[in-house]
């Protein structure tokens, strides 16, 4: 039976690092909030495939939640998790460090990162702060492991493209590796905050993914009325009983709309509706 | 004739210091604005004794200056700083890197450093910005060459402390060695802005250091009515023609004020004022 190896502490945690770096290992890390499901295998796969070792690590990021949502009550499974990662095999270290290992000013007075004005847009505006507490902790995960690769997901697109100028802005000698959004068989992009959704709430989730795929269709045929596109899927969306937050055609490499596209300019559609208790977020490239 | 390694490139930077690094050297970084004087010279002889590399680095930082600072004329003496570095042999590189590679995503929308509190406190409350923006610069440089040692003049002690409350929080594992400040034969610390002050300007500058000293003595004598002692200081350095901006006694290792001090706390004295086109800061353990 495969063992999994854990570390809670910076120093069991530097022990392990420090022996892969002497033999010279390339580290992958894959940060996650726990609640682990199919598409952060996909991940933890990915990482594999980019070096010797890999890194999971489970934290929820308190910083990076606004008051009114949904830390308290974010679905926390570590034995689960635990479970999923001996019975794969497929990573050589957990790492769980607790919120006081992370900030240890405490999260109130702590030195925090100020993103770009994209961090204010999309996600960002229905999220005040959200993507500056993401930053926070990431570059602080970064700093403890100093991997050679940090593995994001697709689903999160912003994230990872915010993410990724802080790193290159901030001259962090770290490669990024995107990994396709994994979904359910109806297309519903996989997200632990689908563990919110009702039965009847799960069955028009789907619609999302679906609406942002009718437009990527139809801008592939040519057709570049963005506004008058986006607002038709809007409408698909809110007649079935979402709540859209945004549709909207952007540019694959830095998320700038429409105004500012370039003709060989590569293009994402990507969305966000409320559902229940549950926020949706999904995206398409074109 | 010792001839001094430069660097102005990322490119080349990373090439020297791999070379070190592939043969185990530690590396000091001495970070500077330049227009070296002998306190620069003395932080890098301490750089000296704690590493076997030392990097002294050139860079006037625009961020940390706020629009009605003298980022324009401050002075810059390129020339000088490579004669006076060749001339002591004591820099195994010098760094000068410019702003598009230090801020390559410029600086207007340069992902951004937040300090805690303390960065809007004595220096911090007659500059807004300045240490965020000294924090932003840092942590690029510390990214860029990631030194085992930062050297840092205790002369901006506030300074110091936010970097060190930075390197801390961020979990940067690089030791902070600081330098006591270096002063002219009649007490005034060595600043380059020192040259901002006319024959008269400088032969009163003094007295923020002798009414610093006088302070301390009197804490030293067991004094510790701190507001009053605070207020003849000023006083004193308004009587000579100075603009007093703070006198104030703190902890040593965190800057809080009188009011957390415990019994067997170090104290310190902090002072600032304006003389003419300069601003002159200074400091007094007790």
């Amino acid at each position: 039976m495969y063992s999994l190896l854990t570390a809670r502490s910076t120093s069991s945690l530097q022990k392990k690092l420090d022996l892969w770096r002497s033999t010279g290992c390339r580290v992958a890390l894959v940060p996650t909030m726990g609640n682990l499901h199919e598409g952060h295998l996909r991940l933890i796969d990915i990482a594999r495939l980019s070096a010797d070792q890999v890194v999971c690590s489970i934290f929820v990021n308190p910083v990076q939640f606004a008051e009114d949502e949904d830390f308290s009550c974010y679905p926390r499974t570590p034995d689960d998790d635990m479970a999923v990662l001996v019975e794969q095999g497929v990573v050589d270290l957990l790492y769980l460090p607790d919120v006081d290992t992370i900030y240890p000013y405490g999260t109130d007075s702590a030195v925090s990162i100020q993103l770009p004005a994209l961090s204010k847009d999309l996600c960002g505006a229905m999220r005040p702060g959200h993507f500056n507490g993401v930053a926070s902790v990431v570059l602080r995960l970064l700093n403890l492991l100093a991997p050679d690769v940090l593995v994001l997901g697709d689903k999160d697109y912003q994230q990872k493209i915010l993410l990724e100028r802080m790193i290159r802005d901030l001259h962090l000698p770290i490669e990024i590796v995107g990994v396709e959004i994994h979904r359910e068989s109806d297309g519903l992009a996989m997200s632990s905050r689908n563990a919110y959704l009702s039965a009847e709430e799960r069955s028009i989730a789907p619609t999302l993914y679906a609406s942002l795929l009718a437009l990527a269709d139809a801008l592939r045929k040519g057709e570049t009325n963005y506004s008058q596109l986006e607002l038709i899927a809007i409408k698909k969306i809110a007649a079935i009983g979402l709540e859209p937050e945004y549709v909207t055609v952007r540019r694959v490499c830095d998320l700038a709309p429409a105004g500012l596209f370039k003709p060989d300019d590569k293009r994402i559609v990507l969305g966000a509706a409320k559902l229940g208790h549950a926020r949706i977020i999904d995206n398409v490239r074109v």
